[in-house]
């Protein structure tokens, strides 16, 4: 097993951008539109925002062979669209290897963190579409979805 | 803000089984089968399992509002199927709230480790379909998607 | 060293409450009320209440003698006052020992948010009056300030 | 919400000091001084020094949106003074950007830890005056209070 | 894989004690008597002992299949013997599963901050004997080495 | 106390290999190689590389004054051999300070995990011989045991 040695690569500028999507019944989303995301718990949308800056710091710790890396910045959006709730990840580095796997990171936790506020009225939402929109930087260059 | 009290609720087992498909190429698919699930870094299905029994652990950590739980099992299974690998994670407990987020953080995390050991071959693959499918126990009992 | 063994004393309910103020020039406050919060990093209020939540939940890693406890639930406030930021944690167990360290961390971590928020305009922020406001349950009964 | 890019900053030497303060009731601080720190769990002064040390690592897990930062080092005194405890801790790296919370992150996990130690003796001890006295290096240059 | 299954066993008093010994050069343990424990970084001895402890919270972190456990008390002691530094922890809980895990975790730590600490004067110190020496509670009921 | 000031330390190419071995009674090195590893748990030895490998990660979180470094790789074998199992950890950075810690600390995770998926059948197993076995780069240059 290893975390495949990155040292002889270059230190550039890259960066990834993640989506994810949570489809979720029209009376749920319906809801969460009219109260502007504040559920019983508090705001889903900031939550959910701020889960996803947050994990993105805690990817090595959960995707096993994930180097640790000095993210210099992330964006995150999450907002209500035609099926329930849209994410978009964007984070940033200058190191050796990609952020692909902090954005996918941080889109999944925000995903959780919509579902983890809404369950209460709508256990079967799904997640889905967690993919790679964009990357760039780094020895493979630019790859878009 | 808040996290929901539930120190009056009684402790109860409780089970959730959470599932998860990674969408990929019919080469990247074929060559994981081929090889078994070796890829360059490791065992791709027994990281992705380790991975979701993991992060099962973390919930607290990633998704902001989730209690901190004691959780009492978890099972988790990364197999190869018809359009790419599916992931089932359940996971138990005997406590006053139940275990959903866990076994969804269990199986997102392990999806997450499947693209990573995977993606130098194949980036458009899709994390799809991270849902709950079924729960029992607690005030409001038995859930079946 | 020791952490202190509890595992005689009886699981009751336990309540604790911590404060804390982030005291702040007049401008700093002025503008924070003008833009109900939001900075440039995002909305300073939410960002430290949900900081505060998260942060009650690691306080055994940061408080090294402090036992890990089953929070049952979480309330965080934080709101602007006449001279900054008025933060108010309550934190809820059944457990065997008390929340007390769990608020007072809570408190901080929101503190600390508001002051990273806030510092590129005001760096002489100051936190001050972390403090306990009351416990009840276990053997020491309860206590006010 | 965003993480605010720092990925085109300079990578230069910073330095950040904080200080915090546990103020306490004269006989606890009598018997602190009396025992040298040493308390029912351990000695009060060693840990509050090693919790310090530790949470400056812990920073970004625990502030939102702080970067991850490559600490070179850390100094961390904790002193019996007039009115309590006196804390103070230094933090510098060679990095984009600074560590004033890194310092004000140990500051509190350092008074934290004291008023743990404590408590059972003195439940109102009152942590103030958490703040920062120096910052130097990069854009803005050095700050004194 | 699998986190097995402890959710019908009962709730009961454990406890479970692990021993290490960090063997060094006759010049390392003399100046470490001489000194008390102050090297250049601070007092070993008291460092270990915390980080034991520290580090008793975080085995299901560490170790992939722990459970996370309600930890009630801790005991450390680290101190020179003949061919070394001794470590000694003991664990106690009141839960579905034993301590062991945890007690050889944090004697685990304990040793590796031994060596951290005077790695500068000594780096072919030996961490061995990382061992069970007792456990009590529970099913299969005591252990004694 | 103090995390050594490491700034002006260069950052160039360091490596550690540690290792560790598990002694087992001759019966569960026996099961261990007729079942290649599969235990009740799940597989024995890719656990325990995995652990391996996550562990180096969280180094400054368990031992007190480790530094923050950029792993760029790591390599870890866990096989059985003539009195158990042996464990090798090869880790590489670019960085200021070495890896040795995270070396031995990924070795003694592997050894916890190998230890606790086979208690059950041998609680009498002991980790010995946790040590350096070489390390490069740096000041101090090339040691080898």
């Amino acid at each position: 097993m290893r975390m495949v040695e990155v040292g002889a690569k270059e230190k550039t500028e890259r960066v990834a951008v993640a989506t994810a999507r949570v489809r979720m019944a029209p009376a749920t989303l319906a809801k969460l539109r009219k109260t502007k995301g504040k559920a019983k718990k508090g705001n889903v949308l900031e939550a959910a925002r701020l889960a996803a800056i947050m994990a993105t710091k805690r990817t090595p710790d959960i995707v096993p062979l994930c180097h640790p890396i000095a993210i210099t910045g992330v964006d995150a959006s999450v907002e209500p669209v035609t099926v329930g709730v849209e994410i978009r990840v964007e984070v940033r580095t200058v190191d050796r290897t990609g952020v692909e796997m902090e954005a996918l990171m941080g889109a999944s936790a925000a995903a959780l963190t919509v579902y983890d506020m809404l369950k209460g009225e709508d256990r079967g939402m799904v997640i889905e579409k967690v993919q790679l929109e964009h990357k760039s930087g780094g020895r493979s260059g630019t790859w878009n979805r």
